[in-house]
């Protein structure tokens, strides 16, 4: 069996189980291992988060495509929204280079400007890294959190864990931009945009400068959201995360999921499924109770859209319905690196 | 100007200028960013630690060459190291795995069983991480740390950069071994060799299976030792990182230099070479007053041999003395994997 028969997440599943069965990895401040946006343990009251993400060339981003300043933004923000995940704040990163030799000096710096930029508005501060030789460019971010805690009550997190059954979905901000704003770089311009340069500047900025929603994160724990996961694989794919993690199923109502203008304007007929597939958003995707819900659109300063319900059913199961209740779909595979 | 013109640590060197100029990149907890072998941080009273090291095929081993089994544990042993040169107890890794689609399930399972053997001696407890499809394999742990630190008195670590002019220079165990045994692995084994498997066995566990020196670490800060650093770069290189951020000279004995019997008998001719610039050994190389490393000589169960003294002089000059006292090397440099 090689990897790409697996996959990513039998293989991410493989491994925690192998995991899961060593005594000696299990340690009573852990409150969450593999498996959730971030690592989480308990450390004098409060919460600590660690978590890791890695780009490499021709796999996560294509030469050309964005500049060096963008790939350094996008390296940062892709690990602070896992922290933002949680509804903790993001501290300290280290950063791994993997450089072949012929790499232009000129390129790492601004690579570096970028991710400072981003790290700068938390501020997450670059504390060390590692820089190797290496035949392809990659770059592994480690971004360390907090998530303090209200004294003496149970551990308050957002986690892939906690959906339960009559909660309601939702999401912030739009969906398929980022997706969108790819398929504009990758040469797919539809004549159209030309005369929109307002909406082609939206969609590549959401592709190649993702704003992570930290605030957001924080203000939806405060809120009582206790369930959520931000949507790098796609909206589908990381609803079945929540679902299987929570034992639960989901339904979605495809017509209510919100697209920004922009991606309909330009990408009209693939905008829905841009939005439900795309991936690399980096919205926060949650569950609770309505009257959470409600709670949290009042609060948050972005869109907040209800897309969906958590009900009983196979775990990870996630329905898509049409305007008028009719199954559409069931449970497409959220994108995988190792096939095609 | 590309990466192979500055070398490793002068793209390091240039990454850490740029951050020390970022306003926001200054936080009044870190205590050691960029530059040590992990950075730092108060946390409640103790000092938190994070560091990241990669290995990359091709880079920084060769397929066929030992098995997975000794390249998890390996991965993991280089960053436990790190912990250990702070004089800290490793706690919590994040594993990022760099994977060709064709690659063997089977050997991911080993490179975990290795990694698993190492992390449960401390125990490091393995909590999350990423899996990539990339062209070449790599590995990057990540690996996180705690120094408990005396109430109310200043923050006790080891760091580069507390060696003072009068210190004498100290190290644990033997170098070179490491060195030796890759040697033995890439093929270059002398006739001498088939007649001694057990020195054989000796050096090619030294590069495969390094031990790094947790409770040594720990015991040195004990002892009353501020100053040390692992033997990755070898050990003129890393005193050199010492003297460089201590901002002094060092003088050592070359046949002060410990050198395992089993180097010397089966490479005799390269031991003092593969010893004084071979790097990967995992040793701790220190730095304190005699009378903190006599303390140290009794308290720990390894060897420690003393093989220098630290000299006024340009900051980061390591001067290389025959056992008559005269001057038989300066400074030579240490491994850089971007220059060949």
């Amino acid at each position: 069996m090689i990897v790409r028969d697996l996959g990513e997440f039998g293989l991410i599943q493989r491994l925690a189980d192998r995991i899961a069965r060593d005594e000696r990895q299990r340690n009573a401040r852990l409150v969450l291992g593999i498996g959730d946006d971030a690592a989480a343990w308990r450390a004098d009251g409060d919460i600590e988060l660690l978590t890791t993400d890695t780009m490499v060339q021709d796999v996560h981003f294509r030469a050309g495509v964005g500049t060096w300043r963008d790939l350094g933004w996008k390296a940062m923000a892709v690990n602070v929204s896992d922290i933002a995940a949680m509804g903790g704040a993001p501290r300290y990163a280290v950063v791994t280079l993997g450089l072949p030799a012929r790499t232009p000096v000129s390129a790492i710096d601004e690579l570096y400007e970028g991710m400072l930029e981003m790290a700068d508005r938390y501020p997450v501060v670059i504390v060390g890294g590692d820089i190797v030789a290496a035949p392809v460019f990659f770059v592994t971010v480690a971004v360390t959190g907090a998530a303090s805690q209200p004294e003496g009550r149970p551990v308050r997190l957002l986690t892939r864990s906690a959906a339960a059954v009559g909660d309601v979905v939702a999401v912030t901000g739009y969906v398929g931009s980022s997706a969108g704003g790819m398929r504009l770089l990758h040469g797919g311009v539809p004549a159209r945009a030309a005369s929109s340069p307002d909406s082609v500047a939206y969609l590549t900025r959401a592709h190649l400068r993702p704003e992570p929603r930290v605030a957001e994160g924080q203000a939806l724990l405060q809120c009582g959201v206790r369930a959520a996961i931000d949507v790098s694989d796609g909206l589908v794919g990381d609803l079945r995360h929540i679902c299987e993690m929570s034992r639960v199923a989901a339904r979605m109502r495809t017509d209510l999921v919100p697209v920004h203008p922009a991606l309909g304007q330009l990408l009209g007929d693939e905008a829905l499924s841009l939005a439900l597939s795309g991936g690399e958003d980096y919205e926060l995707l949650f569950t609770a109770p309505s009257y959470v819900v409600e709670r949290a659109r009042r609060t948050l300063s972005c869109p907040v859209t209800v897309i969906g319900d958590i009900v009983e059913g196979a775990a990870g199961m996630v329905t898509l319905l049409d305007a008028d209740g009719t199954v559409a779909a069931i449970n497409r595979p959220g994108w995988d690196h190792f096939r095609p």
